[in-house]
């Protein structure tokens, strides 16, 4: 066999396995095979790359990516994010396309998002469909035109946000399409009148500071709408995801769901890992810079609660919630702060974090919280297999080669973040001055190493990055279990 | 001392106690006195009311009762139907005087009601109110006017039907109110949405049989909302009653509630215990006469899950729902069938069940489901705490002379319930042809006999019946323990 | 009537009910009646007592009391215990008959326990039987004579402690029996040899203080024998009452079952309540002062679930636990302390609590933890109840005038506890600075005022208690509900 | 690369992936590697072998097997009985070497053991060591030479049976040792003293039938002792793996533990996914059939709760339990009829079932009860790596070629079980009529083809099989959380 590439002594890592002592064999981009001291029969063309024992885990996969959406302003375009994506071992991005309200169809607005992306990512991507305005027309004839010609199987539905959210009876509607074509829902749960009504009192009483978009989203709202959302989906016997959960209860009712062998699908983020509600304290309008819904929760039981459910299964995956906005804007302004004084309600939600996605999970595997099977599970196979991304997320002969490459234990020097290491386009992150033991090595995009830290660092070109289209979820999908005798439209 | 009756020789019940060997001494219709052999100091006016051996309860109060509303087309009138309440041993019913989504202010309405009612009741009664359109008028102004005036303790709120729901918001608003006030909130907990969408599709189908009501409202719909009006009270640190539960997960999710001390009451009713949803079923139509919402459910699993219920205290009140229509009304004509085709939406949703509700919950004392201690807490005296009706429900000194009579074991010949046994104005009961082996032997209402079943049957007049102006709830109210810190408005 | 004394002006408190503005009228030690201004025919011979506004409340009734036991060496004989029980608003205390593990007969025991109470008691008193060795002929021949004649209707069980534990196995013969005669069947559950390889790996490290004795017995000893014991009855029919429950997970586990209408009952002491491990700790071996068995548990998290289930229902009853010693004895001598040392396993497990059991309770009515329902309920109504105390625990007409009457609001001037006011004769109380702000101001044992605080204090005498012959529980016992098609010996 | 055998034409099935395309190389029976369109440098000397299409799964491991034991009288010897294993898919089995109470050492047992299946065993195998009377001596000095020195690095317990049971605490004194050694500690978990009491009654009243066998050990007996043994390992941070779990009630209490993330595993059989208790009836003694501890279970509410199990996660593994015994023994004798009647105390425990085992489930997949991943991960990874088989049970390169080769969807034609179809030597199948879809079509043993059910069969020789000398588990194990401040001897 000829290899363009053999990556060698590695510890391969799987959801279930360690392969020790065998090599990965690469030949246009694609995993040719994985064996036993691999040779190459034109040994002159093949580059060797010596893992010197370091764990080998498949490129990251970030499924939960805001750049360039027309209501997300964000300091990062699709050619900053996807650069910072690449640096953090994360090779597939994918991002949303989302609806108007006025919008009556979706399908010109697939093309515009498109547009955005294309020759201008390091990495490959993808699209999700944020669904604002369900139109029967949308429902019934362009989702099956979007799964089927454009590869685009995932919408996303939120409960909460004026401009965003659906009526319990919208979601019923979309459930109907996306169970008859296999389309991944996600679900932002967070019940929209219970917070709607605290910031209103809250701003009555001037309550207005950073740290009180915490209080204003409390995680019985998550818990509320995360309860009504499971029960549509058994109702309705369709899969969803929940994003970006957040708190013990939410994870105990998906967890709950989950032993019933609902397929029921839930996501975290690095923020309810890491980051509890006091960071949104601080002098000079410091907390604003740790502002995301659903917020970081109060106390350590929740990220305890977090952590244990990536542990026990109750996670399905690990995405970044990159949303991000520079802390100052053109003249030094501040987002959130109006006529001096700050206010809650117009701070940008969102942090960023696609470049540091994974290092944060790879430090629970430093600590014992997780397995580094659980690393790759959330953070690279299952986001692959949920979304239908059938090249991605494994090291198995057949994928395509897009790999992480860590240090192996001791190699790498501690260091503290600053922001200035990233290669974002933010003026902050949120995880300032954390100390790393690990952090990819080097990152390889179908089979070309676009990252190496040690040498030349960024070495991925602006474009490199493809468009996927997606197949249908790989995960269990409907039962044909329903809660009586009715059965919804198929 | 001096009575007008002195009641000897029944076993006396409250909710914890049974007091044997004692009389109760009334005079004036009030208790005066429980004590050891009592004797009038004027024999020659003091009657006597020889129970031998038989249970004495209090009369039985029936917290939810629709009578004459707008709304609720009914067979019966405040005229039939307290005449059929008395004859079942119940003495107090509360009814509801409904808001008209139209309507903006609510105390016309209470006026109009009131008006129904007096000097047409055979027994004592009082008034929730229905709230459809809760504007800022009604709830800070109004609400309090009704408490302190008109000792209208209690609202009752939607989640369904269309000219009834309230959005969450609007539940929250009135929350504030009724935390301040002391006022006891009623909820009537099913998901509208999924209800709405699950009766299209079965319409679109053709599937119009009474029992396609049953399968319309499905369990998971009461559950969801069950939770959702949970979360609502725990983050409004305010009481909720939740009406007519029927089905085993909504119980469940109660009793965790109550275990973690919310203040979360809840009520289920005679047809959650007796009926199934196979009662939907039958030839000509008889289905219609077990319609009813939330609707019997599928399996003993559910009425067991119910007696319960009852048992292990997860139910505060046990109420009947009466909501009756004729079967057959003027012409021969029964509503629900159209063009000579049925179509359960136009079923009228209600049964009759005043007179046969103590009846039926005394069967589950005889069984061994329950015991006579929890008949007496759900059907009597938590009514009157929970709503606030300090002069009744309970048999002691200083209470209304209320009672419940019932046969000494063996006393009553066993039959076979006919509906022209009853005393309502309705052609039939769902309960038709069951077995009764005890039934109130006599009721007393304020100290007079209305009720004296081998003599002359009825002996009260219409009339007889007292408005009660209610007080706050007295069973557990706001803990003052929050979500997180932010506090609803006080 | 004639009564020898009128109370009034008091609230009369029931587990459900306040009563207000009634009269208690007593005869011979009994309540004759309860009505409205009582007015006696022999006034001279009446005495009034004046409540002025204060709660009434049965008299105490303390079910687990350890006195003049031959395995519980105690400083407290029964004239110094029951005094100090009179004194803190106890009017009934059921102490230990133990059987040795070479005694082949009870009956002889009990006559000798019986012995040692007769004529040295304030208060009146019972036997439960403690059972080391349940021979085919003490459980088939012995206990129905112990019922019929000696109206001993209760045996405790203990599944740890050398000298007293038994097998499953004999616990399940005993359960036969039980069942068959409704005797009460308390259970001492912590898993034995956790315990046991605990404190010899803890002696074998030298950790020998009384703190020592907390880490010794983990709550998962009590949560996992308690769900054995509860397996037990479960397969029996049988009830239990698990005594001195002190854990979050016991606690859950119990509620589980009760939930599922097992009669399975539980206590709880004032120690669960208010002590944490961490008083076992401190300088001069004071930590011994708060040895006891379970110890006191280590954080908030299980004071606050056994308050919770007090209010939720999970807890039956509330006793003492009382089994006290002196911790200096002759010649200043500190048990506990061995060559100097402290060895906690030869601390005497137990504290002293009859005087402070009901105020340290009441406190949690003050605080807003418990009603003064849940009060009444576990510290004297359930205890009368399960224990088969007939003529016990509520204020009702025909039951003996045992009751407790406190200060109304404000009345008492509120005080630091010292050991000095307490009447009991031991040299220490665990409570020792806890501040009251009300106390049994009146007891009265059979009509009697037998403790009037603001005047002579103690008043009754020696003697004065009588011993009570009790019947079976009245709260719900076997259901004839079984685990499959076996049936337990009947 | 030279290739022995590429096996092409296959998905290849791991625990979370399906590898379509691809080809296995295998060499001196190692996997040499996976990857796309495999040539062999010496074609000549390569045998392919086609799938058409079919799954590839890891060959079967069957971790629960009784051969040969001292007392378990078994009509399989070693050589009959991984005889069957091959036939039925299963390349490696794991069985017992077994203490006696009188031994006070285990080496020379182990040795003894190890000589009976030297050169007669079908497949690979090794054993787990059953400790009966676990001494300080064996603890200590013995368990530590077995794993170190002979790859013995199970042991299992027993908390019922006579012969074999073990104290509470003789299994914690066992967990000091396997918690230090990393060896998995395997437990049967019911509780011995509720089933020697229900056994005892039965016989009292004459109550022998097969059929009572499944009444005597009632599933809480093991939901009990399975809360007892998550109990002791929790306090001494051990992981174990519970044995045959047969009910709804044990699965869930296993599920609790596992969320929160103790490393308790659990296994289950096919006699509780395909039998239940009625099958212990019939005439003529066929119920004898489907004697087995635990038994099969009354209802579908428990095998849909293991089938559920194994979905979602609850169940490790999937063993046989094998342990046969002939129906007619000697001269047409039935075990377990004495004097003409059936005693069913005296019927051998257990059933035939190596062979079947993939098979049946199998069927679950078919019947979309779990997934192919599921069946693998029960199946054939888990085991390996909970029992440190560090060759076995994946597919992957580096690994043994131990592969089962299923037909390809429609291409087997359906059968009835018949008992003779199979290879053991037993007299009987439980599954007897059963229909099969599909069934092992080729078996490889490190990369032979042992079984070749379309032309040869049975292919493989006695003593092909080899010794495995294992590794302590591959799954979390200790946690170093601890249930208080004590600490377990490490």
């Amino acid at each position: 066999m000829e290899f363009d590439l053999i990556v060698r002594n590695g510890i391969i890592v799987n959801p279930t396995d360690r392969i020790v002592g065998q090599d990965v064999g690469i030949k246009d981009g694609v995993i040719l095979c994985i064996g036993s001291n691999l040779q190459s029969a034109n040994p002159a063309n093949t580059r060797i790359l010596d893992c010197e024992g370091a764990f080998i885990t498949p490129g990251g996969i970030d499924t939960h990516v805001h750049l360039e959406q027309w209501n997300t302003p964000t300091g990062d375009t699709w050619v900053t994010g996807t650069r910072s994506a690449i640096c953090g071992g994360t090779t597939t991005v994918v991002a949303f396309a989302s609806q108007n309200r006025e919008h009556d169809t979706v399908l010109p607005i697939v093309e515009e998002y498109g547009a955005l992306a294309q020759g201008r990512s390091y990495c490959d991507y993808a699209y999700h469909l944020i669904l604002t305005n369900p139109t029967k027309k949308i429902i019934e004839e362009e989702l099956p035109i979007l799964v089927k010609e454009k590869g685009i199987t995932s919408v996303k539905l939120y409960m909460t946000y004026d401009p965003l959210k659906l009526a319990d009876r919208q979601i019923l509607d979309i459930m109907v399409a996306t169970r008859k074509l296999g389309v991944t829902t996600m679900v932002h749960a967070e019940n929209h009148d219970m917070i709607a009504f605290i910031i209103e009192t809250l701003l009555e009483r001037g309550m207005t500071e950073p740290y009180h978009h915490a209080v204003s989203r409390p995680s019985i709202a998550e818990a509320e709408a995360t309860f009504r959302a499971i029960s549509m989906a058994e109702l309705m016997d369709t899969p969803i995801l929940l994003v970006h959960i957040s708190s013990q209860n939410s994870a105990r009712t998906i967890r709950d769901a989950q032993t019933r062998l609902l397929p029921i699908y839930a996501e975290t983020c690095p923020q309810y890992l890491w980051l509890l509600s006091d960071r949104l304290k601080g002098d000079n309008f410091e907390g604003a810079k740790a502002v995301c819904s659903p917020p970081p929760r109060d106390s350590a039981e929740d990220t305890d609660a977090i952590w244990r459910g990536i542990a026990n299964g109750t996670f399905t995956t690990f995405s970044s919630d990159h949303a991000a906005t520079k802390f100052y804007t053109e003249g030094g302004k501040r987002l959130g702060i109006i006529d001096g004084k700050p206010l809650f309600t117009k701070i940008p939600n969102g942090l960023p974090g696609l470049e540091t996605r994974l290092p944060l999970l790879f430090k629970g595997v430093e600590e014992g919280r997780i397995t580094i099977h659980d690393f790759v599970r959330v953070a690279c196979s299952n986001p692959a297999k949920l979304y239908g991304l059938s090249r991605k997320g494994a090291i198995l002969p057949g994928k395509d080669a897009d790999l992480c490459i860590w240090y192996p234990d001791g190699k790498m020097e501690p260091f503290q973040l600053d922001n200035s290491m990233l290669h974002h386009d933010i003026d902050y992150t949120p995880y300032e001055g954390m100390t790393f033991k690990n952090w990819p090595r080097y990152t390889l995009l179908r089979g070309q190493v676009v990252w190496d830290r040690d040498n030349k660092g960024l070495v991925g070109n602006v474009g490199d990055g493809k468009y996927n289209k997606r197949t249908a979820s790989t995960l269990p999908g409907p039962r044909s279990v329903f809660v009586n005798e009715w059965r919804p439209p198929m």
